[in-house]
């Protein structure tokens, strides 16, 4: 057996509160495993020969192509508990494998009752949470100076006629709040449940992420009063507000900051920044957003972007204050969190406390491209911006450059990096405002993007799109993926249209099994077909992808046909999909 | 290459911050693997064919049964990174390894941005810090009720005369702080830096784990008074002074508990605890500390000691109040935690916060008996009770359970678990109030007893060791390890003295190199040879521990002896140990 491949650690995504009485305990091994068994009981009273007689079989939960991962769900009379793994090789081997490492199954080892691992006491306080309304939730992004035009009073100078020209980094079209108030019922009419805005607050830009006053909304997109509305209208909707914050830089227009170039090292805010010496400087270049010799930090190497001191408990009252004035005062319901991975986690276990304190149900998304481990182990982030789990379904059917084999075995991968109730709050999208749209990413393929998702809205995330992606917009890399939403009807796209509203209606109507269901990947290398099951207590929901130029026999019955492609008698047409309910 | 073998975590023992500006990355591999190369660079500069080029050796710096571990150090000017691992086995194969997995070495893999780990920002905020004076710190532990009467007018009802019977679970011999306040100029001759105390708090018991009350002296101990001067006195003498707390649980004669018992669900108490249901009860069995149906949770299944309530906002103003108050008013340097690991992370980073802001290099260790991962990954304690790294040296030395191949493996595993400012930060000690005596679990062997303190003072952690064992004290298990001092000369020792005071004083003398320095294991199966060494800077140290039955000639000079035995031409003898300083 592979004895070096183990990997188990606990109060980690290996072993880790799943709700309040529920422990999941996981466990990684090579792919020459037959069998794991748990052995566990009370701290206070061990007898290994006892657990041994009563060893619980685990479940192959994911299998890359390195690992098998074994899952099992127990509670525990006392809330404590010490466990271990009967391992049993494909070559009849078994190990005992427990705190102090992997030994032969003898009673020797089994005995003692250090060597078993612990969890001491399941503490509610430290569990990931994760919002129950957040698992029936589709999320709608909108980028505000490009979603729709309300109040042309508060246009910006130089405002151009929506969507006269393409955009660029720096005009202006009127998109605002009032606008987004405005088309309340069309989104609600979709299906939509959660709005989730690019930055509101005041800033210079037109994407708004130089914030010059957290406190105040951008006067190109309305009033604190409008927003109130706008809140007040959609949750009578049902749907749920997520604002975009910036809290690991200012805007080098901040008047913090101001100050700090002012009046140099007499500024009060001196240490409201990771400033290494006064003056504050730096050396353009031909590049606005890079910039050389900087004395002080700033995100990237933008000087336009000095960087927060999250340390200073001047600065975290200073960006709680905001974090909670939203909620407070206006009833937010989420935060996505820009940046986030450069934040400490001091600062946000304090963002999150104070969040959680003014409502106990709030969401918290963070930015993050890599593995989120570090900001997911419960009390900071709810999820995270699924993006390292998005781009394999892109690599997988946009770039084909990984075969059915990898895709699994990458989508696992990603699903055992956390907590089974994290992975339903990771928020999954194909394209935002820092990327490509999705229909500009698969070359134009309108039939693909449907494809592509159907299969977003079958994985456990909160599914998010971005907006235009139901009436087929396209456009490259910032800023052509930020255009003007076609409220033009000749050019909007009414078969997308049907297709993105009838695949929310499928998500919303079957939410339990598709954000807390069992969720297993199946394929065939030579047939190029992949398949999604998701099951939950009775009920399965099966997806299966065809990428080949064939068609695909399917053996369900076409009466559990729910959505996508199928003749009758049951061939899924090439480069086609089909969804069943079971 | 065994790849199903390969670990790495980001922001955990394998890639943390060191010091201010230094990072450690470390990578686990089975045994097959040759070298191990880091590419790395700024998170906005990712140029995985330059980073390939200048890719930095990682040094071996661990070797157990299964796996190696590889490490390396850097600094980054804009404190930022990103990083992958190239990995050559002993076959030839050469893989690129990061966040997304193993891939061949090939450029459509190792340029890809979100194929690297990253460490986004390096917050200090988040550093698990390392106290220097701890470094430098020999303890010694005080059980107060049996170390020294200093006052007779204080002893409770029932004194027993010094020693007269052994130690019971009930009876008393009169210590007290005035008894300690007595002794530290015989406590600081030996050498002795930091004292440990056993509980001084307010309580029924003669080991005083069942509090009454947090805020004062045990009155058969003395009054606060006498406990600042003792304070007082120690600091003068260059000693530290950690006292130990039970924030688990209270003791059923607490008032707060009493409350509960008497008025039930209407006592304002009722949420300090954790009840399941009015009132609060049990089924007695003949087992003092072994209750039935309990309807509250307790440490263990003892129904005295009812198990506070720790994220209760008022229980945690109760508790760190306590916490602070003898910081503030007595200045003490640092608190060991009694049963810390069934008390949550949220509790304990506040508490962590609290004491730190009182004072900036406060030390905090928790007793932990298995991994102690979970609690040392900053902002929680500094430092475990190591027991299990010091287990194996009584498995090796004592049980002889283990060879030294398997216990260098064992050593090694313990040590990579934590990161290596934390590994200096562990307290080890061979006994305490909780285990039986190191002379007897060595079967009265004194000279096994020195080559094991040898041994363990030659380790990373701060050593400690228990009362009385400078004078070869021995006792069983609870309640025998608790015996009066011996005060009385004609039963002291004095070999066994000279030995300890010397073990400490070369540990106080190299401490740099004994704290701090690189430590690394070397064997001789054959012969029974286990060999310490230890390196910083130009210094160096060396242990040969011999565990056979025949002499091992040492090729060092014997000009760079420093304690142990050996003979003028080289001869460690049987059963001996020999330190070396180079």
């Amino acid at each position: 057996m592979n004895i070096a491949a183990l990997y188990h650690r606990t109060e980690s995504e290996y072993a880790y509160l799943y709700d309040e009485n529920t422990v999941h305990i996981r466990l990684r091994t090579a792919c020459d495993v037959k069998k794991v068994e748990l052995m566990y009981g009370d701290t206070y009273q061990v007898d290994g020969v006892k657990w041994l007689k009563n060893a619980k079989k685990m479940e192959k939960v994911a299998e890359t192509k390195e690992h098998y991962f074994w899952q099992f769900a127990l509670s525990m009379p006392y809330r404590r508990l010490k466990y271990a793994f009967k391992i049993t090789g494909n070559d009849g081997e078994e190990i005992f494998y427990g705190d102090r490492g992997a030994y032969p199954l003898e009673e020797k080892y089994y005995k003692v009752v250090n060597f078993y691992f612990a969890l001491p006491y399941f503490h509610v306080v430290d569990m990931a949470k994760a919002p129950k309304w957040v698992k029936n939730t589709v999320w709608y992004q909108i980028f505000p100076e490009r979603f729709n035009n309300g109040d042309t009073l508060n246009d910006p100078e130089g405002t151009l006629a929506w969507g006269s020209v393409d955009p660029t980094p720096h005009n202006f079209f009127g998109g605002d709040l009032q606008g987004v108030i405005d088309k309340l019922d069309y989104l609600q009419d979709l299906g939509i449940n959660g709005l989730y805005f690019c930055p509101i607050f005041k800033a210079y830009s037109n994407h708004k992420y130089d914030t010059i006053d957290y406190l105040d909304i951008d006067p190109a997109f309305g009033t604190k009063e409008i927003f109130k509305t706008l809140v007040n209208e959609a949750h009578k909707r049902g749907m749920k507000i997520m604002l975009d914050a910036v809290f690991n830089h200012s805007g080098d227009t901040a008047p913090e900051w101001r100050d700090v170039v002012e009046k140099g090292e007499k500024s009060i805010y001196k240490d409201w920044y990771h400033i290494h010496s006064f003056p504050v400087t730096y050396k353009e270049t031909s590049n606005f957003e890079y910039a050389e010799n900087l004395t002080y930090d700033t995100f990237a190497f933008t000087p336009h972007m000095p960087k927060w001191n999250t340390a200073n408990p001047k600065v975290i009252e200073h960006l709680l204050n905001i974090a909670t004035y939203w909620i407070k005062e206006f009833d937010i319901d989420a935060w996505r969190l820009d940046v986030a991975n450069e934040v400490d986690h001091h600062f946000w276990r304090k963002f999150y406390e104070a969040c959680q304190a003014q409502k106990e149900d709030f969401y918290i998304v963070g930015e993050v491209w890599h593995n989120a481990q570090p900001w997911l182990q419960g009390g900071e982030f709810s999820g995270t911006m699924n993006y390292a789990y998005c781009e394999n379904i892109s690599q997988y059917f946009i770039a084909e450059e990984i075969n059915e084999e990898q895709f699994s075995s990458a989508l696992y991968n990603q699903l055992m990096l956390y907590r089974d109730q994290v992975n339903r709050m990771n928020l999954n999208m194909m394209d935002s405002h820092d990327t490509a749209r999705i229909l500009y990413q698969a070359r134009e393929n309108k039939e693909l993007v449907k494809k592509i998702l159907a299969f977003m809205f079958l994985q456990p995330g909160t599914p998010c799109i971005y907006y235009g992606t139901e009436f087929a917009m396209t456009g490259g890399p910032d800023p052509m993926n930020r255009a003007c939403m076609v409220w033009n009807e000749e050019d909007q796209d009414l078969e997308m249209y049907d297709f993105v509203k009838q695949t929310i209606a499928l998500r919303r109507e079957n939410f339990a099994l598709l954000s807390d269901g069992e969720i297993k990947f199946n394929y065939d290398l030579n047939n190029k077909i992949f398949i999604v099951e998701r099951k939950f207590n009775n009920e399965k929901m099966i997806g299966i992808f065809n990428q080949s130029d064939q068609f695909f026999l399917s053996d369900i019955g076409i009466n559990q046909f729910l959505t996508g492609e199928i003749s009758n008698d049951g061939k899924i047409p090439a480069n086609s999909f089909a969804i069943f309910k079971l």
